[in-house]
């Protein structure tokens, strides 16, 4: 069984876990989830096509396969749909642009604040 | 120092080494590898650039990088240029249809009777 997270916060040690999140704010979660996942898919997938289309010496492949590699193990570490995590995934997609404020719109101002000044210590 | 290595043919054991190849037959197998390494460089190219363009899905993209593992590791490995290698290569390179007997004419007919019979075994 999963162990409860804990991070440092101005107002001292606080848990983020499962039990925190409500109902209305775990579908909301949810979506913003999937919305980033599928920008971020959208961008990656049109990336590596115009960038197949260029290459022309098998070096330039070899180098679009690392990028691959890179990309691959950074977004299978980083959609972690775990409720626990949710507040440092959607810090890290705030940072990284694919979420913005917006999407996250209806969550309770105390996972807001968490997850912008995460997103600003990241 | 790379010690020679050995084949068992029909004739008896023989020695695949630097020192049996001529110097036309070392240009002209030079050639011959470039050649091979160029078709099937463009090919594989063409083939993912193809791949890419057609890929709708996260998971058709890490298919695509899975394939190129595989190809990177099989190329890396096949296009081995030590002379002592060379009967091996071409033997694989033919079997593979990257290379055909007109490549490979002007080598001396006991090295290709060694290319081709390998080829078979392969």
């Amino acid at each position: 069984m999963e162990k409860p997270l804990q991070i440092k916060f101005n107002s001292g040690v606080q848990e983020v876990t499962e039990s925190n999140w409500t109902e209305s704010e775990t579908e909301l979660a949810q979506r913003a989830f999937k919305i980033a996942n599928e920008r971020e898919t959208r961008t990656l997938i049109q990336y590596a096509c115009q960038r197949a289309s260029e290459i022309k010496e098998l070096d330039e492949l070899w180098q679009l396969h690392d990028f691959l590699s890179s990309k691959r193990h950074e977004i299978e570490g980083k959609y972690d749909n775990r409720m626990s995590m949710l507040v440092f995934v959607f810090a890290q997609l705030l940072k990284e642009g694919w979420l913005n404020l917006d999407d996250l719109t209806g969550l309770g101002s105390d996972k807001l604040s968490k997850i912008t000044a995460l997103a600003r210590m990241l």
